[in-house]
């Protein structure tokens, strides 16, 4: 099982490998595994091809993730204490956790996709997946605020499982669209209820600065996951507000690849969030907002928790 | 009247100012006017502050400006044989026109802006703006193809004027907007029609791939265009189809502004299509839609023409 995750220690931004209480520092541990093998130019061979940009982790493809293979091997034998101070392995609680890709070159996200929110929300389940996009500038870090905006009161969460694309295509056929998927990650597609639906299209609604939590972690899919058996749980202040399994999706994750696929190349990196269950906040009775103070914990089974507090927006 | 533009010339990507038969390749002549006043470092001087890129020309806001500025006064100086053999003039003849901000943070388009495009297409008027994403990665350059999908044959045009972003900011005032827009340009806002309409979410028919022409320059803000005083024409193989002018839109340029930044930040190089006029291809009796070999140009007064063939995508 490996879990990417990219972070900040000692002032520079970081690519890492879940390892227990640490992260291995995969550039380092690379450049560590080249020295050791007697090269001279092992920080210069690393940065080529083992950045700390996870990005250009997922563009590398085969390549990076063999990189990535030899550089856990490698920092899993070391002794710890002589790989923390080599800053090979990292405390994770002396680091802060970064968004995972902070620039995908997509984020296409699915509305309706389980069929119990669809009932909730009053809609019609389409023929076709609905898709929207959100801006790459929305994401926000676990553990980073979800900012409450001044304009509405109406903040309302969505968790979800979002896939990683891994290689890149067009017109991917759904028998060959895991071959697209490099990993997953958990979203919370926090929506502004109000600007959503004032007007057709979600736009303002889905990409309110500071909106779209996501991480911690990417888990790549090497770990043999079945990510239409997950359950996906979401708690406001320590209360369950949704509870469901993406067995659930009306549209699987090969059936939204081929369909995205049909208009626009995917790429390495970007990321789809595919839909929110039941549970949300405006089709409660009362209905339910976001305040400042409120924290959101998102788990999607299997891969880890995703958690967020609300703060007011600065007037 | 500055308009500036990135072009392919002799295997580099560059960013040019027109003057007359040639581009002023502004990074050359910044540094050319560098060398002129005893700088040995010119070339490094022109990459950091005036590189050929025009996301950081927009980013780099009244610096870059001023330097853009010293780049034309000195090429204007030279002797134009000279000039040219120094690369500081390329002849335009010579050059292959690129997308002019080929990695805009965000592209938000506006629809149903002008009150008889709305009334065609059987569409009410909102109380507020219609938004919605297009990806980067569908811009096309001037003179390149918009590619026609094979799973659709409703391809239709939508000649649109484009504010680009100068400088950035998040509650941006109606009065203080145009502090904000750093120039304009041109968008042919091609859209797939079926996969528009057939779910409530216009993504997948604005973003096919090859669907987003845009240029071929970018006229910057000190010529002292009224943008809501041009007449935008589109003609399909020489035939008018569109022709109205920016004084027909429903919510102006400060209006769009205001809105988008009440959500997001606006950011340098964003590129917001103000919304297409009357005339597109759907509404017509009988309907009207592109195919391969029909070339479609949009011109916008005192900003220029952009001008696409159409081709079939390949099997």
């Amino acid at each position: 099982m490996t879990q990417i995750a990219r972070f900040r220690h000692a002032g520079t931004d970081r690519l890492g490998a879940v390892h227990g209480e640490h992260y291995i520092d995969v550039t380092r541990a690379y450049a560590a595994a080249q020295a050791a093998k007697g090269a001279s130019n092992g920080d210069a061979l690393a940065a080529a091809v083992l950045p700390p940009d996870a990005l250009s982790f997922f563009e590398g493809g085969e390549a990076s993730l063999a990189a990535l293979r030899e550089a856990l091997v490698h920092a899993r034998s070391l002794e710890t204490a002589q790989a923390v101070n080599d800053g090979v392995l990292v405390p994770r609680s002396a680091t802060k956790t970064l968004v995972p890709i902070p620039n995908p070159p997509k984020i296409v996200c699915v509305a309706r996709n389980f069929g119990k929110h669809a009932a909730e929300a009053g809609l019609q389940i389409s023929e076709i997946p609905i898709l929207f996009p959100r801006f790459a500038a929305t994401q926000v870090a676990d553990g980073d605020p979800i900012i409450a905006p001044f304009v509405s009161h109406e903040l309302d969460w969505e968790g979800e499982l979002a896939v990683v694309v891994g290689k890149g295509g067009r017109h991917i056929a759904k028998e060959d669209a895991f071959d697209h998927v490099g990993g997953y990650t958990i979203f919370n597609d926090v929506t502004v209820r109000d600007y959503q639906f004032r007007v057709t299209q979600y736009t303002g609604g889905k990409n309110f600065h500071a909106s779209g939590p996501v991480g911690p972690h990417i888990s790549l899919v090497d770990e043999g996951l079945d990510p239409h058996n997950l359950r996906i749980t979401t708690t406001v202040n320590g209360v369950v507000k949704q509870d469901a399994s993406t067995e659930e999706f009306i549209f699987d994750i090969p059936t939204i690849i081929e369909h995205v696929s049909e208009f626009i190349e995917l790429e390495p990196g970007d990321i789809i969030p595919m839909g929110t269950p039941a549970g949300v906040g405006f089709k409660r009775t009362p209905p339910e907002y976001l305040a400042d103070g409120d924290v959101i914990d998102v788990t999607v089974e299997g891969i880890g928790t995703l958690s967020n507090p609300v703060r007011a927006e600065a007037r």
